[in-house]
């Protein structure tokens, strides 16, 4: 399944738990040897919620929560038949997050997922600052000086406005954000074009991961940042090179929600047996 | 389903044809949108085989032939049940080649692969020579002079004996030898490090693919370069980044024997329909 292109093998656990899940996402992940992915997303019960979602990103390493996998999640559990609630709370590393699954013809077309409150306080995204929050702040890259606005969404962003991002040299420029000693748990950066005040476009640099199709902190971290400068309203469609996210800051409840698609490529069956030994 | 980590979706049309194969080739191929593969495989009926192998790349344009890709459908077949030969005719682009399945507790492990006669003379690889045959000519490529011997497996390769495989920087060489204006129609390069009289270790730097981790016709034809040079006997175990082929040069028969893994990674359903419309 992917939302945006960002891409996991799902796997209902809610019967049966893999052994060795870390071993299981790099084999999986491997575009010639495996099925090809960013990781893996196993979907698991809960004590405490609907469902768990553990994550393992391709390399193996545990994945606290991913905005484009858990809209995956909600289609799973919804398509699959494991639940016909539209309401959902999936448990994940960064927390409870609750769900809204919008259905057309028996399926989940899209969903709604509470990202929770954005975080302004510049000790606590982190960036180091002289300032309480860092909102349209200098910081030089390359040549040239860029302001940021920098918001926490459970990881670290720094909002960069611009006139245009398809001319930006991402591959350049993103390194000289993530590597400033000014983010001592480095960033991921938005790049962001203002179409009008309820429309967007974003490139994204991910920390570790370079440009990606998509990011759905970052787009929830960018609206956010595009209110505070005044450039939109709350509520705001944002154009990714994957696709779009709709993302509304409720200022009043302070959290953000975002609205995208999921998508089911294909159903299988893997034999995953010798791994598990 | 892989071999040596060259992958392809197959799909089974010996009942049902697809529509537009090579827009759906094009989709499925995509990493993260799509399955993720080197291309699309049909398993189709054929009047004058067992089967037919119709094949097409990631791009979506027909491939002809690919040894790798070929014992996957011997293994698809005979373990999906749609034949329980052991020897098999299959038609290609490149005409019919005869396969020898080797069958291990009711799977498929390993096909044997007839890849035909390789073709030496230097009008017909083609590569421009004065010489009737290139053996052991040299060319140079970067600031050095190699030593190369030219066979055709259907396709044209260009098979260079080096000291020591793992050192070479086949970004900056191999495009040297593909685009060297000696070879009309491209090459494909070989580099080959000899270990013992039975077993050579290769990397393929492969016309308009770069390098990868097997090439099938690559690996005959390095064998029968082997051979040419008093390197190695006619049976020689071939070493590459994505597992080991057995090629045998059957001289008498003029013909080159193939042998190899073929395995199965998943198997699913895909919905289709759209793009078919």
């Amino acid at each position: 399944m992917h939302g945006l292109g960002n891409d996991y093998v799902y796997v209902d656990c809610t019967k049966e738990m893999l052994k060795n899940p870390s071993k299981i996402a790099r084999w999986i992940s491997d575009r010639h040897f495996g099925v090809g992915s960013d990781g893996l997303i196993l979907i698991k019960p809960s004590d405490k919620a609907d469902f768990t979602m553990e994550m393992y990103n391709a390399d193996g390493s545990r994945g606290e929560m991913c905005g484009n996998g858990i809209r995956c999640v909600g289609k799973f559990v919804y398509d699959q038949g494991l639940t016909g609630k539209t309401k959902l709370q999936v448990e994940t590393l960064a927390g409870i997050k609750e769900l809204k699954l919008f259905v057309e013809q028996g399926k989940v077309q899209s969903v709604r997922v509470d990202m929770g409150a954005p975080v302004l306080r510049a000790a606590d995204v982190p960036v180091i600052s002289q300032k309480e929050q860092v909102i349209d702040e200098p910081i030089h890259a390359g040549n040239a000086v860029y302001r940021m606005t920098c918001v926490s969404m459970g990881n670290p962003h720094a909002v960069v406005f611009v006139e245009n991002v398809e001319d930006l040299n991402l591959e350049e420029l993103g390194p000289q954000f993530e590597g400033n000693p000014c983010f001592p748990n480095r960033v991921n950066t938005e790049f962001i074009q203002v179409l009008d005040e309820n429309r967007i476009r974003m490139r994204v640099w991910e920390r570790g991961s370079g440009e990606t199709f998509a990011c759905g902190t970052g787009a929830c971290a960018a609206v956010v940042a595009s209110v505070l400068n005044g450039f939109t309203k709350d509520c705001v469609t944002v154009e990714l090179l994957g696709g779009c996210l709709e993302i509304e800051w409720d200022t009043k409840g302070d959290t953000v929600f975002m609205t995208g698609p999921a998508a089911t490529v294909f159903h299988g069956e893997i034999d995953v047996t010798k791994l598990e030994e």
